[in-house]
């Protein structure tokens, strides 16, 4: 029996991405946002919702792109910490100890510590409410050499972390279930 | 040291939704979709794209409306398959056992069987290349009554399953890491 719990912002899972900026003055900036996920496949774009209160938001706005790194689990601290200050007001990568590089293909820094990173053009913005979306383009994805199988980002080395809403809480990556458009194909009638 | 993949899809974890409509002659239909998530807190909306080829694509625009139902690990194979085959040509409902309930606020049905539904408005669309961009503003989520706690929809009860792009591959969620807003809050300067 299913029970109604109201319209609210309840999906599993969603993904912890940590958005990588410059502000005005050439200063990396770094937050992290669960609402986002890949969106094209061709060309090959992701989106990332952000709140025009946020100071990320006018870098993207400024610069017309923006990076995503994941976080793997041994920095969810770190990235738990980005999501929850300003930039306005803190100096994350001091505080976490973190490391900008500039991106090779866009106008905005990445995690080097953080094992995948997407580097994104801005193509298309919609104002949805309390949030803005963005899309990027993916123009290159970088990953950590030790997190790849036979050429491939392998998502147990990855180790991503997710984000619940509902629970607020962060968890890790589970058991492997089994192929993608693999293991439903007996059910063909 | 990073390595650059090139330009694609890639990004972890990705959802597994699968997508409920109603086609012309209101048979309702099914379509999973990895490509997805939350976008706006308020009003709360979440997003899914489509190929334009798709039977699904054709019903949203049609009927300005879908919902998602998310599968749990025990339904990972009905996912799998609703996700390969399209429903101009196969009976989803029949080859997989699963049940179509019209959902109470929107004008297309949802997975019974499935512990987490989502019934949403289509507000915005945007056509990004391959696939079309569907935001829907959530009007009701529903959760079974056996994977609530406290009133809040827990993630380890509802047992979502998470897919990863570049392996082709399905996941379970693994072990809680911690709060979020709040394990970070010691490194702030």
């Amino acid at each position: 029996m299913k029970q109604s719990v109201g319209a609210k912002t309840l999906l599993y899972p969603t993904p912890v991405l940590v958005v990588g900026t410059y502000d005005a003055e050439d200063r990396p900036n770094l937050m992290t946002a669960a609402w986002g996920g890949i969106c094209c496949s061709k060309p090959p774009c992701i989106t990332v919702s952000l709140r025009a209160a946020t100071y990320s938001h006018g870098n993207i706005m400024a610069r017309q792109a923006f990076t995503v790194s994941v976080p793997s689990r041994r920095h969810i601290v770190e990235a738990d910490y980005v999501g929850i200050f300003s930039g306005k007001d803190q100096d994350k990568w001091a505080a976490t100890g973190l490391t900008p590089v500039h991106a090779e293909h866009v106008d905005a820094p990445y995690v080097e510590e953080f094992p995948l990173v997407v580097e994104c053009r801005l193509v298309h913005t919609a104002e949805l409410g309390l949030h803005t979306q963005f899309v990027g383009e993916v123009l290159d994805v970088k990953v950590e050499e030790d997190c790849l199988t036979a050429g491939k980002a392998d998502i147990e080395k990855v180790d991503p972390c997710l984000f619940a809403p509902d629970n607020s809480a962060y968890y890790g990556i589970g058991e492997l279930l089994g192929k993608a458009f693999s293991m439903g194909r007996d059910l063909a009638g």
